[in-house]
């Protein structure tokens, strides 16, 4: 079970508007087989298709804010769902006023879909958590952008222990002590042996635990939330040249990213969202270096394993 | 004069949701350098870009109908034209619906565009002559649908008479005089020669017509409003294979779209809107042809100089 999936795949890292290179904003994670959507800008939809992602496989989107380049994919991509027969009901967590959106656009369109969508509004008030099931936490937290925009903390529960097959090979165990085993307790098998859990398993790898922090002024009010993280997305819309620019635009550059980065103590350090101004990204790593060294650019397409 | 530009570009070809070879419906026809967008499903501007087509020079987008294929690029589009500087005014051609989800996402948004919007709302009452200039005019047209959805007329105007260069050379004519010529009448010139008409002009060529035919069911009525354009597109959403789909859900085939272009005398047939379950499109080309000969496939990047 240690082998559980923690992926991330780039499907959008341009700012504003798109370039020939680079998409808005959308990126997929999988965490044990479920595939959370994290924005959705335009052409998401196709962006999935390009680079094979499980397209329907998708039950929970989470939209940041309500700038066009984080979700004017959303209403394409739910249509085509519906189109391509989808019937499992999806989960949208975003700023209450999207919903107005779809309602509008399913309105004019006289469109129902054949599948339910469930809403969770997100809100401005530190963590909170969005969602849970038996594997995975999903939280929100605020950010500080020119509208009300939140980031998402994702983070795998503990993991199972793991057991010894080979020093459990000697005894007699049923499919439910192996079970109470991985969740750490003792178990008397059907012969009346007690077996101490020590004895059979070992333990399994940290859980993993992904934020996402777009689109956000530099704001160390983040730091408690995303602290020892293995892996920040942190925006870096501009670099140093434009560092007014980023505090006017409500954004940051590369190096404030890096500072976010640092003072949380994170494992790696990811960068997107960069203007369409800039064709070199070198540069980006170039200036968050110095602060915090293990960095990687958020490129459309590049997956990450963490 | 004779050489006033009229072309069409194919940006989107794709009916309901997109594949990995067509992007959803939309087009850019060029007629004398005035740019009119012709629909804008999701993804528009990216097209724009990929076929380097000057996406600050369209100042008329028409929107036939509200199916998100049909016009979920619009607000990415507008967003786009907005960043990147836009100043002069544009004006959409479209359903009033429209206008409610234009404005509620620059609400949300909290964008306020530097550039005027006008909006021209569609009816559904025979030809109506939306835009006109000095050189061109589009009329819209009813078409039938599953929701309000109208098709577009573009025709030029006629063009003016051309000079023959070599016989005006004999006379003494001012720029005003060659404009008046140009426009049919005869001239005093300043030495009060009157120069009639005939000498020194000859026939422009015939006045061209482009028609926009998407989405409608197999709709006799229209052939009166397109009859003997130079090239009709009509949606062809199905072959013969799935006539009675077709037929329920207010689409056409391609033995549909040609017995349309036949019965209006049309010079050159435009297949398009193809549902994304046909890979091979030869065979729209193969079911039409037998009812009308001269038959085009509007494939993604495909330009058409009429």
């Amino acid at each position: 079970m240690s082998s559980q999936t923690f992926e991330l795949l780039i499907l959008g890292s341009s700012s504003a508007s798109p370039t020939s290179e680079r998409n808005p904003s959308a990126q997929l994670l999988n965490i044990a087989e479920r595939y959370f959507l994290i924005d959705c800008g335009e052409a998401t939809q196709i962006q999935l298709r390009r680079f094979k992602a499980k397209f329907q496989a998708i039950d929970h989107i989470f939209i940041s804010h309500l700038h066009g380049d984080h979700f004017f994919g959303l209403p394409g991509l739910l249509s085509s769902m519906h189109l391509l027969g989808r019937k499992q009901e999806i989960t949208i967590y975003c700023p209450k006023e999207l919903k107005d959106v779809m309602d509008l656009m399913n309105t004019i369109s006289d469109t129902r879909f054949n599948f339910t969508v469930n809403w969770v509004f997100t809100k401005n008030d530190g963590l909170n958590l969005i969602f849970e099931d038996d594997k995975v936490e999903v939280f929100s937290f605020p950010l500080k952008h020119r509208i009300f925009c939140t980031g998402f903390l994702f983070k795998e529960k503990p993991l199972p222990r793991k057991i010894d097959k080979y020093k459990l090979d000697k005894f007699k165990v049923s499919t439910a002590d192996v079970l109470q085993l991985k969740n750490g307790n003792d178990v008397v098998n059907q012969e009346g042996i007690t077996i101490k859990n020590k004895q059979v398993t070992i333990d399994p790898r940290d859980p993993k635990s992904y934020a996402y922090a777009s689109d956000t002024i530099y704001l160390p009010a983040i730091v408690e939330y995303v602290k020892d993280v293995d892996l920040l997305y942190h925006e870096s819309t501009f670099l140093n040249d434009k560092k007014e620019r980023a505090e006017k635009t409500y954004h940051s550059t590369a190096e404030q990213a890096a500072q976010i980065a640092k003072a949380a103590n994170v494992k790696q350090l990811l960068l997107g969202h960069f203007s369409a101004r800039y064709g070199d990204l070198d540069q980006f790593i170039a200036e968050a270096q110095p602060f915090f060294d293990n960095c990687l650019l958020a490129t459309d397409g590049k997956r990450i394993t963490i």
